[in-house]
């Protein structure tokens, strides 16, 4: 019998009614034969309560505290469902990360999976009796104490749970369908994707498509997890939602894709970002060594350099420009001011009014002048690009902000992910 | 160094401000130079809280779920207060029941408690480290699930840790200063005692004083743990908080007791309890088994019978009464008119509109005449007995309800304990 992970996030488990239409969604899959593991989030406010107490009771509070309190949330919500589940018949119990055990490290407040028993999970499912497993949380096995993972963690433990119980697929239920080609807000004309890549989907993730953590797509990429995202909004006994293919995204692998296509899209998406600051250092002397002055003092601060852009030298000198996130662009250039000793430029400016716009998709590693076509239609509609970076997947362009809207419809059209 | 457990309950960490302050306490009792353990309750009104949602999810809910749900209302307090605890400078850390483990049988929802590892334990509150341990939970090893103890059941909690660690002392903090000779609600002149011993305050608390839970104080008498109930509400920094002699009532052996007191009271206070219903059977066929069929069918409805006095035999004909809770009254009545066949009576008939009042004292056990002094004073203010029980510690009067605070009065001055 296959074996299925499900992943429902805050607010599908909200209150005892979301809850017991989640329970609905896990007694359709049991009915369809699946051996079921749930995996669930903490009820909507409830993390955000937990994190306001802890620091009420000290700003600067003990990570293996904050874990011991903050975990309590999802052991509440995997008991309700199990209570849920048997009412309605289906044999269920609830498994907190330290039973199972999920055993991590001892990143208190950000702990890493380090590995996942699956021994007795497994036997348990395959005798039929569903498993909820509280997400977002394990157990560093030397001390035993709770940890859990960070902010979305649940994803990574849906993930990480149906790699260890290899697993058919993992459905991460949300409040949105699917993975759109683009944020339907700006373009209404976007469409569902029914395949995505699992490197397309990481682009997507980090560029601001905030479906999935990018940690848990990343684990679904290293382990081969099929993972399936769907809404829990909808009726679970519509009929659409018997059908898988059509019910929301799969996040597979490349092969996966190419199998079932008959033409491949050059490109899959169009991601945006706001977050973005854009620093420009002017007039640099242009000598061995200089980047690593002008980026050591920033990855010292633990600012997050995303694009970098440096022109050809002229006359001894060079523009370096590169982008930060927003609420580190006034700390960035006060780092690269205090080393102006040791890079020698002229002045440092730049602008948080400036939006990443990339396309991405598979197909590019195979279709030329894909970038090409971007720039003419960028600029016949007068959109001036600060900066451009790509990959062998993505093209990303550095844009005045106003023309976020206007750039994303453009390339949209352009690439004929219109429906 | 000696060990000491302290015991806050629900309102007594009812918010981070009261939580504070039990951290306060704390403080207090390792500056003294003990090695402490902290018992806490969830935070007051959780515990509720989380029930009602196991109740909303399946009326019938699972009990092993129930417990996972239940048992974070402490995980949640342990980590708050070991978070304020280090924030104060003192080192801390939560141990939840399953950590240390607080081995427990299956009986989710009302497990009993088989052993308590205090070895780890025990070590890390002699290197100095505070143990906040969640009260009220265990676990049961062969399934590894969650357990709690039920109501009241971080009292049993504390107890038990503190004969594990073979503390000096535990103290359970309330929202009273001790045990009184009665409920000063009902007379103003009682006083708090200094001593009471196990066998006494189990009495008081089976009889409705409720300060301690009963199974709690079992516990303390098999394992002889000296118990302490005091004050939360009190300033820690108070100056009597230091002199534990006068800050509330030690529950210990009655060997203890003796040891220290110049002449041993006669009586040492005065329970009642409203909640007892009278059920009289008139003329019953008085021949052998006759006990046994009435009281047979009676447990058999798991009502719980109290008193039982039955008449000594007129033409062969005998009265019985017995007292029940008053919420079995009826169903009590119902039952034995169910079984009429087999007793063989004219009828039955009671009322819920009494009172049972009982004089407690282990003095009773060396002085003759206790009881008659009772009966005396009773009759002389018109108060009418309708049943009598008595014991090696306690004489039980049950008497019409609204002669109750006039009686608990009368004793309470005849026996001497007005303060």
């Amino acid at each position: 019998m296959p074996r299925l992970v499900m992943k429902f996030g805050g607010t599908s488990v909200a209150n005892l009614e979301r809850i017991s239409n989640v329970a609905r969604h896990v007694a359709r899959e049991v009915e369809a034969g699946y051996k079921v593991a749930v995996v669930v989030s903490a009820m909507s406010g409830k993390t955000n309560e937990l994190v306001a107490w802890c620091k009420e009771a000290a700003p600067l509070y003990e990570p293996s505290e904050y874990d011991a309190v903050v975990a309590s949330g999802e052991q509440v919500t995997s008991g309700l469902l199990a209570i849920t589940l048997k009412k309605m018949g289906i044999p269920a119990r609830s498994w907190q990360g330290w039973q199972i055990p999920i055993s991590t490290d001892d990143a208190h407040g950000s702990a890493r999976i380090l590995d996942i028993d699956g021994e007795a999970l497994g036997g348990s499912i395959d005798a039929g009796e569903v498993a909820v497993i509280a997400g977002f949380q394990g157990i560093h096995l030397p001390t035993r104490r709770l940890t859990t993972l960070g902010r979305g963690g649940s994803d990574t433990s849906a993930v990480a749970v149906a790699a260890a119980l290899k697993a058919e697929r993992c459905d991460i239920y949300t409040d949105v369908d699917g993975v759109y080609t683009t944020d339907p807000r700006v373009v209404p004309k976007a469409k569902r994707l029914d395949r995505i890549a699992f490197e397309e989907m990481l682009e997507m993730a980090s560029l601001g498509a905030k479906v999935l953590q990018v940690r848990s797509v990343e684990l679904a990429m290293v382990h081969n997890v099929r993972t399936f995202v769907r809404s829990s909004l909808v009726d679970p006994e519509a009929p659409e939602m018997a059908n898988v293919e059509k019910a929301g995204t799969l996040i597979c692998d490349e092969e996966e894709i190419v199998a079932t296509q008959m033409e491949q899209q050059v490109v899959t998406g169009i991601a945006f970002s706001k977050d973005e600051a854009q620093v420009s250092i002017r007039r640099v002397a242009d000598k061995p060594g200089i980047a690593a002055a002008v980026f050591g003092p920033l990855a010292e601060a633990h600012i997050n350099v995303d694009m970098i852009v440096q022109n050809v030298s002229a006359d001894g000198f060079t523009d370096i420009t590169f982008t930060v996130p927003n609420a580190d662009f006034e700390r960035a250039k006060a780092v690269i001011e205090t080393a102006k000793g040791a890079i020698d430029f002229h002045d440092v400016e730049g602008s948080t009014d400036v939006t990443k716009v990339s396309v991405i998709g598979i197909g590019m590693r195979s279709h030329a002048g894909v970038a090409a076509k971007a720039f003419e239609a960028l600029a016949a509609r007068g959109i001036n690009i600060r900066a451009i970076t790509t990959s062998e997947i993505k093209i990303s362009f550095l844009i005045d902000a106003a023309y976020t809207e206007l750039a994303v419809r453009t390339l949209h059209s352009l690439y004929g992910l219109d429906s």
